[in-house]
């Protein structure tokens, strides 16, 4: 720690990225995307026009915040873009959220709004989700602070009801809901329609999963128009051109590729189920997740022992020092023939389920 | 402004971006560069791996800081990158800044350091430059806060020495010195080398100007490596995927091509000087800039009115409405093709310095 860094992070903590080993391996421990960008995209690529690269991109990311707004039906006034959804997370926190201001969220979620919440010295309450790893409504309509939920959530891959978010929202129009909707795309129903209706909801989603563009980096808000005016402020005074001209113009191209992204949605989901059965067969307890993951438990070996025989095996998947989720593996749904591979390991680690011995 | 903006922000201005007219214009308003970037960069767009588009990048960006880190002797642990000299000022300041402390910046100065200053509530000093746009050190080595000095200064062109920013930096070791060298390429002599000297000196550089990368957002920071391991650990908590895959690729193959990079400057030079004896015949006074823009004004013709009629003849340059240099021009040195544009131009609205009247 240098001499000048603020006392204000004293509380911070290291970050510790996911693995990204060099070599070939099989990398389901990040939610990526296995089925490339779409094929604009590529277009995009092949025609940039690298002499143009010298000039400053458009500061206020038209051309990416129109094609967003035409794809979920909103003016770009009511859009914010940024390089991923944790800028656009952060840059809320910072317009909307000082040291001190009261938020809360599940025990068991991504984890960088405690990542932020600590850092920035947020006064947060981590509520604990049930057993089932549902998430209990009522503590959120009931808490007198604002409120920050990815739905579906991650790492168990549960959604809650539009319902269930419009009660929260509603309850108390002086708190902001933040909803980081980066799964909904492979299930669940999406609160974006909320916005129109209610001026304390944020919602944010990314490129980065469904739109198979996470190393592009673009993520988006989508409110009320005076909550996206004022986090551009913020923006244009913290880093007036945060986004490049290629991920400006291949954000545009994806958002605008309609049919390509369903037809990735749908393979996705389509893998997903047939992958949940099998887990299911091998004696796996797998949650009834709705996202490009699927969040599993076996009644006979620790998800550590797993998670080890997995790496062996150059299969990379995520598992927590968490104690409510020590036994759990999250496994991001690949291509069908990359699942297949996870799921021969799996039965080479597990065995068939009637034989198997405590390891 | 929403219910929801802190009200730290009550001083926050809206933000003027300079402008990006459509249609064809020369544009020589933002120091952009005229050059194309190195091929190497034309060489990582046309193998870009678009299919692993869909993978993370690399939130560490050690490719890219080991690059810089090789070009200028350092380890990487010495190098911050960020999505442009702003992103990495930016977390400078919030890493080392709270509400309330003091900073001094020049009077005429890049402007990023005041809207910053007044949005997050900084006690900032401006210290007037001499009457002929020179720094007095003086100023800032007695001073009793933080300062911040673009070096050479922007739009001023003048660079001071780096003996004269080492009496900032020794004069208090408690004190940090940021030194945004967005120009030092063009002139000038960089102060890198203090940073092997000084645990309190941070200097800011780009690859928008020299390196013609603008549009691919691409800035770093050079300094002691515990400043460098703070702004990671706030850049972690904020946005840890801040740069794409590309701007990582792209960055560290320009870093490389030194000797691009130095034919680059050495042409823009060239140009800017014969520009520079060129306008002085048109009667202009110029100050003598060392960077890749000229710093103008004429004695009969006020700047805002040849600004205007530059822009009739869709040739855009900048303008301020500062008081002190409310007279002068700043104009972008562009291709040796395009300054001659300019100049015939220029003759066009001022004519033979004799002959001319007062507009």
């Amino acid at each position: 720690m240098s001499y000048f860094l603020l006392d204000d992070y004293a509380n911070m903590e290291p970050y510790l990225p996911g693995e990204q080993p060099a070599g070939k391996w099989i990398k389901l421990n990040a939610n990526e995307s296995m089925l490339p960008p779409s094929p604009a995209v590529k277009k995009i690529f092949d025609e940039a026009e690298y002499d143009g690269m010298g000039f400053y991109s458009d500061p206020h990311c038209h051309k990416l915040r129109i094609a967003i707004g035409d794809v979920y039906g909103f003016d770009e006034k009511n859009i914010f873009v940024g390089n991923g959804a944790d800028e656009v997370l952060a840059f809320c926190m910072m317009s909307f959220f000082r040291k001190g201001m009261k938020i809360a969220f599940p025990d068991i979620t991504y984890d960088f709004y405690r990542t932020y919440a600590t850092t920035y010295g947020l006064d947060f309450k981590q509520f604990p989700v049930n057993d089932d790893f549902t998430i209990n409504v009522d503590d959120y309509v009931n808490y007198d602070g604002d409120v920050v939920l990815a739905n579906p959530n991650n790492p168990t891959g549960l959604a809650i009801s539009v319902d269930d978010i419009e009660r929260i929202v509603k309850k108390n129009p002086e708190r902001m809901v933040i909803i980081d909707e980066a799964y909904i795309d492979y299930g669940g129903e999406s609160c974006v329609p909320l916005v129109r209706k209610y001026n304390n909801l944020l919602v944010v989603q990314t490129f980065s999963k469904s739109r198979a563009l996470a190393g592009a980096r673009i993520g988006f808000a989508i409110a009320n128009e005076d909550i996206i005016s004022d986090m551009n402020k913020i923006k244009f005074a913290f880093n007036p051109f945060n986004m490049s001209t290629l991920a400006i113009d291949a954000g545009s191209a994806a958002a605008r590729d309609v049919d390509y992204w369903k037809k990735c949605i749908n393979e996705v989901r389509r893998t997903r189920d047939d992958f949940k059965k099998d887990l299911r067969k091998l004696g796996f307890k797998v949650i009834d997740t709705e996202t490009n993951f699927v969040f599993i438990t076996h009644p006979n070996y620790r998800a550590e022992y797993i998670f080890a025989e997995l790496r062996k095996r150059h299969i990379l998947v995520r598992h927590y020092n968490q104690e409510r989720i020590v036994n759990y593996l999250r496994i991001t749904v690949g291509s069908f023939d990359v699942m297949l591979k996870v799921l021969y390991a799996l039965k080479d680690i597990v065995g068939d389920p009637d034989e198997s011995t405590y390891k």
